[in-house]
């Protein structure tokens, strides 16, 4: 079993490295770019019996700053 | 309009980050973890008019090593 877990920075926090890709990319001739947020995708092997509540439970623990960040869990079978 | 590029490692590629996230990942009590895979999301506010070559070009130019890494783009309306 296979969990997708995405995360990205909350509305509002200050995101440099989307900044930095937005510069780069008008910098190579990309006029069409409004605004860049970049964040996190991780994949996890999951042995059976694994449930979503103990992803949720690593994205709390580990995976994700709560503070700043959301996450989002894509439990693929 | 945006878009959501998704950047992940090719198969066979080592991957130290996901490496370093299993292992903390066991270090915190969670067992049933086979495999971690790290990889990037960014997200694109486009202009009206900017198309999926546009970003399929800023994918190839920029946002992910095609030698290492697979990427696949999502409009987002």
């Amino acid at each position: 079993m296979k969990a997708r877990v995405t995360i990205t920075l909350k509305n509002g926090v200050l995101d440099p490295q989307g900044k930095a890709i937005h510069h780069a990319l008008e910098g190579l001739g990309f006029s069409g770019v409004e605004d860049v947020r970049a964040g996190k995708v991780i994949e996890l092997d999951l042995a059976e019996g694994a449930s979503e509540d103990d992803v949720d439970a690593m994205c709390r623990k580990l995976l994700a700053n709560t503070v700043i960040e959301n996450y989002a869990i894509e439990m693929v079978d």
